[in-house]
Formats: structure tokens, C-alpha cells, sequence
């Protein structure tokens, strides 16, 4: 977890700024749950492995009884849900959820939502993860055709335009293209979760990599050669251009119709809005993502300048009705807050100068205060400074926190008589 | 604790972006911390009644041996602070200091902060009280001159006239003519703290009240005579104009010059920068918060629309010193979020036309999302919406969430032949 001093605060705005602007022109509208859930709702077996990471809140008022019912059993686990009612919530895909089913009746039919918002996971510190990080999520409820995830890419490579992050793709696949490539392998259903997690890791560690993890957890041989010998065959890494032709080529012979037809028409639909030559997706027949609770098509955003993900998502139509009791089909395009940020070039506020006012002690306040007020009404944002033996150091830190001018102010000055210079 | 849907949400967010930049134009620079704290942090005594409500998170990884330490004795209490090892922040002022102790050497040396976030308290449920809530709060840590209250005052108010919300005054006082006050009269110094919890409630109960309650609490009868003759004098409730000759006016002669002079001062600097005939201050000797850290100023926000306080802070010298281990003087105001967002005049998103696409079920995905593009790159902001029985009811949610404007589509329409009329 992280304090964020004043310039990287300001750079942080900016960006959730033009996030939020263009999620909104593309018309989704934002929401805001609180950062508590119930506990049996975080644990309900829909958030995957991130449920272990959940930060638990301690119930208020416990006796020591209570205490000691939860933990009876010395060798058995504690029984944590007897100590918690509430926990931070580990995503935003849980609480649109519940959302969704508290306050269907008042939203539209098919519901846009944006949210960008803090999350916490309880992970181990290590480089580039961190415990409590933005998400910034689109999703689009009540809305089963290809048009949603179209929807989706066309608001979010939009977005990172924005950002001045031109050139971004989608790679994208579908969960059920995935079942019935592993099927047709032969590969049997209790086999699928770790034969998924091994074909995750294709981009690291290359086909052979994956050929011998795969008969290392001694997956059904047959299936394993089967899909050795389809990874190793010349078309297989050709990932371009998108289409239904280059779709059918990069899965095995007899891929079901309708899951080519919503492939082949989020394409469609994305080229008619970007209208640019080449569609910016990409059919990538072993992207996985890890999350159980997807349902039909993933992505992930790419972008030239990194060889991480900067983003990603998928449809997850079963998750809504395990709140609302009935089904409703979803998908949800996540942006990584936190990787994008530091990639979006540093932007000086151009909206409006910013003027430092360098001042004797002995200058009164009245007299300053008065200056001050001149120049906010004149639309600078104004700070005062003491002069001190450093005077450049305090313009360069006034500089990193976006001043652009300064002036020296003496007693008896006024706003005819002051000399506002460049900061540079 | 709350959901908000996207009307409610849209407002707090033009609300919230107005009072950032507002009080950035003002020289004062937005900070985060975690929303997280250690647990022993936030009971350090500082927090005042606030720390009882803190809600406390679960220590990661504890086994049942740990957990029955806690309750060891069925009798005594839980051991709180054995389950828990962080908790989640019930104010901004206790981060803050928290964070110039870390990060001193990298800030100006007068540091002015923004805090604009939630904070969470485990209330009882009531009207107007909610469990997360959103602080928008200034400080000025470095300063311990009149000047840094003025600058606080200046730009609250100025946030306040950029909300609508013209006419605030600020009532003013500080704990150390509180506690001459109360020596003048001859309270103890352990009756203090039950006698300004009495005094607090002057504006509801009246001066007879007051001493009929100071007489219930066993006061020292000849201090609650003493300062029933001081309540029952005629020019005790007068409480305008500020300046020196009514500050002593109204309190009991003898006043400390430094304590009269710094309450002058700020006067002094707020007329020069709102240069306004009369000085939107107003000197309340009974004036008394609730927060035991304070140490000098106190302020409350006021504003004739509504009788209760919309804001407060004041002065909290000795805070700082506790984490930095050297003192570091601070004064703080903040602005009740939840109170003022509802006073603000609904305002229409002024920027840009936002436009409802109606359409048929049969216009192809591809279509609707070409002419959504070409809207949206002009600058307007698009929703698709199925065309349904009850239209108007469609268009009536849309102009709530901000739309003005709708034009219908049916398959072969393009920019040219689409038809915008104004929603209402």
C-alpha cells in the first residue's frame, strides 16, 4: 500500500480524468458500492483464487466466548467467517453483481456500467503488486450479442488513444472455442483446469515448453500428442489478419458456428466504428485468463510499447443471476490503472498558469492574502513561499508539483508591481 | 453504507471536481494514503471518540492457538489488538500527520494538503450518519501564524461561492480562550472537559439549559454562578462585527493579547482577500468541537440555507509531533461532503450534447456502432438503446441520467439521415 505524494496524485487525476471522460462518451455510466461487502457474498465461490486474498474485517463487539468458538478445535483451521461479517472487496465484478440485483428496476435494459475504484488483495509484497490498486471496469449487462464486446473494445482502444497510448489491440478468444479445442484433443473434462493453466503459460515458455508440462501432469498422452502435433503446425502462431477465415484456420477442424459467428461479429462491428483498415483484435486460440467465472469471450489489451498485458476481461454470464435469481448475460473490460499510469506521458496542467509567490517573512498576511486573491481570481492556482537560502530548490519542487511561474513579493507590493517570470 | 446509481454518482463527481480545483487554484496540493492504517496507529489516543468506531481488519494467517489467546479470559474483554493489525481510517487527519512524518523532506516547507476521500465509521445506523463517507479536507502544516487560518478560511469559502453556495460565514473561535474562559470563571481543571461538552450544546439548550445542566454535573457552584452572569450579559450574544473591540466584548476581561491578536489577524488577511465590506467571520466564545486534539483555532462552517454546521476544523499543533518527534504546527478545515452534495443545484452535464440512439432489434451491430463513433467524435456522448413499448419511460430514465437528446435508427440510417430532437 502506498501514500502518493502531490505530483504523483495529480498525474494520477489526470488519467482517471480522461478515463472517465471517454468511457462516458461512449455511454456508460458510472456507479459507486462500497468498499465493504457482506463476507458470505465475497466468499460465495465466484471471485476464484482472489477470495483467499480478501482482507476480513473483524466483527464489532465479539465477547470472548465468541472468540473462543471460533478457534474450538486447536488443530482445526479457525473458523474466520464466524469472526468477520464484512471484507474489502478483492474486484469490482462481485459487488456490479450485487449491484445489478439490488437495483435492476432502476437502471436501463441494457446497463453500462463504469467503475474505477480501489481494490484490495492481501498478495505477498513483490515488485509491481501492491495491496490496494484502481480498477477502471466497463461492463455491459442484459446484452448476449457480439455488439457488447464491440462495445467494449471500441470504448476502451478509444480511451487509450486518449491517453496518447495509439496502437493498442485486443486479443481476444472465447472460453467455449477453448472447451471444445481441449475436447477435441481429447483431453477429459477433469483434466481441463491444469491443462489450461499449462497453456496459459504458451507465451513463456513456447510449444515444447507446454508439450512437457503437460505429460508431466500426466495428462491423457493421446490428447497431449494431439495437441503437440496442432501447436507445431505452420498456421497455428499466424495470428493475423482477423476474420472468420484466419478464426477457422487457427482452431481445430468442425469449430461450432454460432462461437465463430459472435467472434466473427465483434470484428465486424469494431472495424464499422474504428474504421480503420486493420481491425486492432486479434484471435489468439490460447489466450485463457484465469478467472473461473467466464463464460464465452475474453481479452486482453496489448500494447506495442510493453510486453505485458495492460488490461482484460471477458463475459461472465452466469455471475449475475447467482445474485438475481435469474440470468443475465455480462461482459466487463477491465483497464490496469496501475500499468497504464506510468506509461501516459507527463502533461503540464495547459488549463491555466501557475504562479508561485516567493514573499519575505516580514511581508503581513493581509497584503499577501489580497495578492493571492487577485491572482486566483484571475485563474492562476497560487502558492506562497517563504523565501528561504534555497530559492532554486523551492522552484524546482514547486516546478515537479506543476507550478509554471513565479514572482518575488516584497512588502507593499501589488498586483501592477509584481514581476510573474517563467518557471523553466 | 451506500450504493450510488448514475444520476447520484454523475453529481458527486461534478461536486467533487469542482471542490478539487477549487482548492487547488488556492496553492494547496492532493495527497492519498491507504485507505488502510496500522491498528495501532489509529489508536493512539488521537482520534478521540472516533477510535471506538474504527473498523478492524482480521490479521491475515491466524491459528487457533493465537485466536484463543485473545478471549484467554471468558471474563475480561477480547483482546482486540491480537486479532487485528490494521484498521480501516475513521478520519484524514490522523494519515496526515502520519504522512508528513514519512515524507517531510519531500514536501515544501509550508505544506498545504488536499484530502479528498472516505472515511469509515461503525455507527449505529441513523438519518444522515453513514458508515463510509466522503472528507474533503485542507491543511497547512508549517505555518503557525494567523496567515495559515486566513488562507484556509479564504478558500473554503471561495469552494463553497464556485458550488452555488454563496453567503457561508465561518464561526471562529480557539481552545485557549475556551480554557481562559473557564479558568476566569474558576472551573477545575478536571471539570473542563464535562463543562465544554455542556457549553456545546449552548445553541440547542440555551444559557439556562447550560447551567441547569452544569449544576446537575456538580460543577463548582460559584464558577456556574460566575459564568451564568457572564451568559445573562447583554452584549454576550452579539456576535458581529469581527474585529479586536468585539472579540474582547465578548470575552471576560483579561483576555490574552497573543491569543485576541492571532483571532484579529485572521480577520485582518480573510478582509483583504475577499475584500468584501463585512467579514464573513463570526467570533463565538462558546464555540467548542468536539475533537480533543485541538489545540488553538476552531472553525465551523455556516450558511443561511440550512441550520446545521457544513463544515469545521482548526488548529492541531501537538498531532504531528506525535509521529514526526519534533512539533510541527497544523490547522485543518474540512468540508462535510455528504451535507453540501445535496444543497448543490442540479446542474446539466453544460459540456457537450449527450445523445439516446433508440433502435430497432434488426440494425446490425456494425451499423449502430459506425454512427455511435461518428457521434462520439464530434464531441457527444452516445447511448444505444433498444427501441421499446413504453419509449417515453426510456427516454425519461435517459434525460435523468443526463442525455438531451435522442434520435431513432432503423437499418440503413447514416449521420445525414439521422433526425436529433432535444429530450424533454
Amino acid at each position: 500500500m502506498r501514500d502518493f505524494l502531490p505530483a504523483d496524485k495529480a498525474r494520477r487525476e489526470r488519467v482517471l480524468a480522461i478515463i472517465r471522460e471517454r468511457y462516458r462518451a461512449h455511454g456508460f455510466d458510472e456507479i459507486e458500492t462500497p468498499v465493504m461487502e457482506e463476507h458470505a457474498r465475497l466468499h460465495a465461490g465466484i471471485g476464484g483464487d482472489n477470495e483467499k486474498l480478501a482482507y476480513n474485517v473483524l466483527k464489532r463487539g465479539l465477547d470472548a466466548a465468541a472468540v473462543r468458538a471460533a478457534a474450538d478445535d486447536p488443530d482445526a483451521p479457525v473458523d474466520v467467517a464466524a469472526l468477520t461479517d464484512l471484507g474489502l472487496r478483492y474486484d469490482l465484478t462481485v459487488p456490479l453483481a450485487r449491484f445489478y440485483a439490488s437495483h435492476r428496476g432502476a437502471l436501463p435494459t441494457v446497463f453500462r456500467a463504469i467503475q474505477i475504484a480501489p481494490v484490495w488483495r492481501a498478495e505477498r509484497p513483490q515488485k509491481g503488486r501492491y495491496r490496494q490498486f484502481v480498477q477502471c471496469d466497463i461492463d455491459i449487462i442484459g446484452d448476449a450479442s457480439a455488439r457488447a464486446e464491440a462495445e467494449l473494445v471500441v470504448a476502451t482502444l478509444d480511451t487509450l488513444d486518449a491517453l496518447g497510448l495509439d496502437g493498442g489491440t485486443v486479443r481476444i478468444n472465447d472460453r467455449r472455442a477453448l472447451d471444445f479445442m481441449l475436447d477435441s484433443f481429447g483431453f477429459r473434462a477433469d483434466e481441463r483446469p491444469g491443462v489450461l493453466i499449462t497453456i496459459d503459460k504458451l507465451d513463456k515458455i513456447g510449444p515444447d515448453g507446454v508439450v512437457s508440462e503437460l505429460t508431466e501432469r500426466a495428462a491423457t498422452p493421446s490428447a497431449v500428442d494431439a495437441f503437440r502435433a496442432f501447436l507445431l503446425r505452420p498456421q497455428t502462431l499466424e495470428y493475423r489478419p482477423y476474420g472468420e477465415g484466419q478464426i477457422r484456420k487457427a482452431l481445430p477442424d468442425g469449430a461450432p458456428a454460432d462461437i465463430v459467428a459472435h467472434l466473427v461479429g465483434i470484428g465486424e462491428a469494431v472495424t464499422a466504428a474504428t474504421g480503420s483498415a486493420e481491425v486492432p483484435l486479434v484471435f489468439d486460440p490460447f489466450l485463457v485468463r484465469g478467472m473461473g467465472y467466464y463464460t464465452g469471450t475474453i481479452f486482453e489489451l496489448a500494447h506495442p510499447s510493453v510486453d505485458y498485458s495492460l488490461g482484460g476481461g471477458g463475459r461472465y454470464d452466469g455471475m449475475v443471476g447467482r445474485f438475481l435469481g435469474q440470468d443475465a448475460p455480462a461482459v466487463g473490460f477491465s483497464i490496469g490503472f496501475e500499468r497504464i499510469v506510468d506509461l501516459v506521458e507527463e502533461q503540464a496542467d495547459a488549463a491555466s498558469s501557475a504562479v508561485v509567490l516567493v514573499h519575505d517573512r516580514d511581508v503581513p498576511a493581509a497584503e499577501l492574502l489580497a495578492l493571492k486573491a487577485t491572482l486566483v481570481a484571475e485563474g492562476s492556482r497560487v502558492r506562497l513561499e517563504h523565501r528561504t537560502k534555497n530559492l532554486k530548490g523551492l522552484l524546482e519542487r514547486a516546478a515537479a508539483d506543476g507550478y509554471t511561474a513565479f514572482a518575488t513579493v516584497t512588502t507593499g507590493a501589488t498586483r501592477t508591481s509584481l514581476e510573474i517570470k517563467p518557471l523553466s
